[in-house]
């Protein structure tokens, strides 16, 4: 699913892991958070534009600097449990970076999970989540079973509304396999990312009817228009939606969407909530055994007959684990709008820009 | 959710929810099973003819029969737990069916997140679930926020597959507010569930490109040879169903997919699995407070600018719980193809048949 959301193209430039992490690492600093933070923080940003998940990667920079200036993200937080058990801990995450914030929930789940077999960290107030497959990766690279989704601010139609009401929620969901990169599921609540939308508009293609709707809330297929996300077979998207702003903002008591839709002060600062979640797979018989079915199953899929469109028949996070694998060798391309961006906020922060080839 | 899966219509008779009990137990005591577990299969029969998801009604009592006469399903289970925690619990199903093996385990799930938060309950070799949605508001009726997943044998197409290739495993999430029914959210991974298609089918209707494959893989729009379901928003539907049947079946070691794909002795048997969560909402807060959050958000969607065509903005599980209050008071509608089937089984098993008006 990350191919749509990649900002490769005539019109981009080319650089390096290595020195879109500095690049990251040496602007958050500049804004106040530790070394150890910043780096925390761009690891994720880069992980994302390695496997092509370009929407959520280094682009974001300026807008996390936005939230940091203006006081909704804090880069200096302090993360505290509020309720904790054997296989329970809320986090409260004291407006800290998703990335920041993410991480040691997955963690905490983990540790959890190796004790009771299960594990659930829910994190209270953090901010932009990232790309939440970089967390539930963590989790299966620890050995679980590992699942993750995060709440925001509305900018879906819910089923049968006209206005932005819910979030895209993303969910994901990993499966380690014990060699190579996990199966990793990563998916949103709508039927197109946000990402896409915006792809389409700077090509100037018609989106197919059923994406989305204008600013009025007219259905439409004109990408200049287009803002509103439709969700994924209507009631289900949205129902996903729904339950996903209380599993997460409502148990914790930080509703989002809700405050955001009545408009009250709480509603107009960005915030968002998460839950993480582990199951031990090691638990239940002998990991050997569950990660050769996992490859069992995954060779059987595979070798299933073919839609003649489609080159293979391929796995959740197959195509991003390439990407990111050929990225690290050829480099990863960045959006010319996006270098011109980062390069304004470097000169602004005196911060040195990446270098690009 | 539930309205394409309705039997009503010009060819339906009437009966009562009572009625149509005392028959689903009648019959289950005559091919074996205790009074006492006809009574809990029934019961969740019977509360999906309720809610209008037919296709989870009595019309599979037959095949329920059919299962148990050749050994499939097993009519006098004897549930065991394999592994326990504070947190999870496996549960070996002993071939029982669905609705037998389900509610022990969501009461599992419910009294482990009593006691720590969260509690998982993993099934394993259980058969035919059932309307899932049951067992989810089982768990929100107790107070919890609660989560179920199952796996069975392959009949969608995998994304890029052109067979039938994973299960559509139903999810379902259900949330208590306080009064009156959960949000309950009940829905399979495919764009359309299998009982839609036959509906088609039924009715001769053409459906639409995008839904469906014929028996050899081909697309159609052909309701007569519509069988293979397409997955929900195409790799993420397939994504759900492989991370489910991983979730299910391969931690609790009972692979459902490989082996049926495979054509393996036990892949030819019906066979399924499933995992049920419970969070509870009162570890975190005060539940009434919860409430209150869930009747709000639900207020503030409804309130939102309505699409036209629709006449109101429904929550998950409104549908289903206005259809029950309905059926109740007016009587179950049953397809005549259905009554006469059931009317044949009656006959043959010498079980008195349901009236009818």
């Amino acid at each position: 699913m990350s191919g749509p959301r990649a900002a490769s193209g005539p019109a981009a430039t080319i650089t390096t892991a290595d020195a879109l992490h500095r690049f990251a690492r040496d602007v958050f600093v500049r804004v106040g958070m530790s070394a150890e933070h910043a780096t925390t923080v761009a690891d994720a940003l880069v992980w994302a534009n390695l496997r092509g998940i370009d929407s959520h990667g280094v682009t974001r920079i300026p807008r996390y600097v936005e939230l940091i200036e203006r006081g909704d993200v804090n880069p200096t937080p302090a993360l505290t449990a509020r309720v904790e058990t054997a296989a329970i801990i809320l986090i409260e995450a004291d407006r800290a970076p998703g990335p920041f914030a993410m991480p040691p929930a997955m963690a905490a789940a983990v540790r959890k999970a190796r004790d009771v077999g299960v594990g659930v960290a829910l994190v209270r107030a953090t901010t932009h989540t990232g790309a939440i497959g970089y967390y539930t990766r963590q989790g299966a690279r620890d050995g679980m079973a590992a699942l993750a989704v995060s709440a925001s601010t509305p900018f879906m139609a819910y089923h049968g509304a006209r206005a932005a009401s819910v979030s895209t929620n993303p969910l994901s969901i990993a499966i380690p396999r014990g060699e190579g990169e996990p199966l990793l599921l990563d998916m949103a609540t709508s039927v197109v990312a946000m990402g896409r939308l915006l792809q389409a508009k700077r090509a100037g293609q018609p989106i197919p009817a059923g994406w989305a709707l204008d600013r009025h809330g007219t259905p439409t297929t004109d990408p200049r228009t287009a803002e509103i996300p439709l969700p994924l077979g209507g009631p289900k998207g949205a129902g996903l939606s729904l339950m996903i702003e209380c599993l997460t903002s409502l148990v914790v008591g930080n509703p989002v969407i809700a405050e955001a839709l009545e408009d009250t002060a709480a509603g107009r600062q960005h915030r968002q909530n998460a839950l993480t979640l582990a199951i031990d797979v090691a638990r239940f018989g002998d990991p050997a055994a569950f990660h050769r079915e996992v490859r069992r199953l995954v060779t059987v899929l595979k070798a299933q007959p073919r839609d003649p469109d489609v080159a293979e028949i391929l796995m959740p996070g197959e195509r991003g684990a390439r990407t990111a694998e050929r990225r690290r060798r050829d480099g990863i391309p960045i959006a010319r709008a996006v270098h011109d961006e980062l390069r304004a906020l470097a000169s602004r922060l005196g911060v040195a820009m990446f270098p690009t080839s």
